[in-house]
């Protein structure tokens, strides 16, 4: 095939690049694009360069945007004094959709892993910094996944924050809404015991 | 999101034009372009502009190619005499990967369906009328798939082919290299128990 369509080869070699996308997938997914209106695909193109070459990091929160500062940051409607710290702006989007927050965001883009290399410059700590000192903060809500790295990354975060003397959160641990008990793994249902409310 | 970040709302929704690819995927590749090096992300969007605009039909065989004929049918190397008729560019490849058929094909693009509006001139019956009355050939292979409608297609084309006077052979059926028959569908066991062979 290399020598019958070169343009194909690449196409579909290319489209590897996409997670979770192998020959197989990319194959299909090439002939697919062929096969539809040629507007349409050339969209799909033209879309991936346009925000490839577009969207950077929000300079105030690190989230992704086309401007220097995204919409978030730039509302003057949303509560200034609370600080909502996630990981990726796929959190982000799932706070924003799934809870009535009305706070602002600091997204790491990452969470600290040594093995891997990520140290504190990699997720932004420097900047998280000079918004600490900025003094316009009162709450700091860690919402760092429930990981080995997620929680060591909150570890790290609280400590930087106690230095400015605000108030830390932590989202809370327990049965996730709807859940079986007897399908719970038994960290988080010792953790939900011991943490009971009063009803 | 919607007024946060429109350009990368576009993209989620412009790979949601991948086969199989929904929201979430979506969201999860167009988060893994912006993570990855630009560069590759760039060359990803190229690719599809470029394919999608220059690849075309052969003239001669309707494969997919960037050049108004494709390299099979220019080789002049390949035996001129045999036609391998196939449903897609994909079972092209499958063939020419997996024997060692070193004849002419002619790609259908699709399979005659009625019931989806697909008739014979949606998958090059005149072009391939053409061929058969080039004189060229001596054999025609019919390699559509053995579905209802891979069959319709092939007994149609062996009609056309009868007219011209040429030998018509279809890929045998029967049971699988490797396969269990206690797993094979009863269809294929009873056909391959009437067309066994001497040993």
């Amino acid at each position: 095939m290399a020598e019958n369509a070169p343009l194909l080869n690449q196409l579909i070699d290319a489209l590897k690049l996409l997670p979770g996308v192998g020959q197989k997938t990319a194959q299909r997914m090439a002939f697919h694009l062929l096969k539809i209106e040629r507007e349409r695909s050339l969209h799909l193109g033209k879309v991936i360069c346009d925000a490839v070459e577009r969207i950077q990091n929000c300079k105030t929160c690190r989230n992704y945007t086309e401007q220097t500062e995204c919409a978030i940051c730039q509302d003057r409607t949303r509560k200034r004094s609370q600080l909502c710290i996630v990981e990726s702006p796929t959190d982000l989007l799932a706070i924003e959709n799934g809870t009535n927050y009305k706070g602002l965001y600091f997204v790491l883009m990452g969470k600290l892993s040594p093995l891997d290399g990520i140290g504190p410059e990699h997720i932004g700590l420097d900047l998280l910094e000079q918004r600490l000192q900025s003094g316009e903060l009162e709450e700091v809500i860690l919402a760092t996944s429930s990981t080995m790295e997620g929680e060591v990354t909150a570890h790290v975060i609280s400590e930087l924050v106690k230095k400015h003397g605000l108030t830390t959160t932590r989202l809370a641990q327990g049965v996730p809404v709807g859940g079986e008990l007897e399908y719970l793994d038994l960290n988080t249902l010792s953790q939900a015991f011991d943490t009971r409310t009063e009803y």
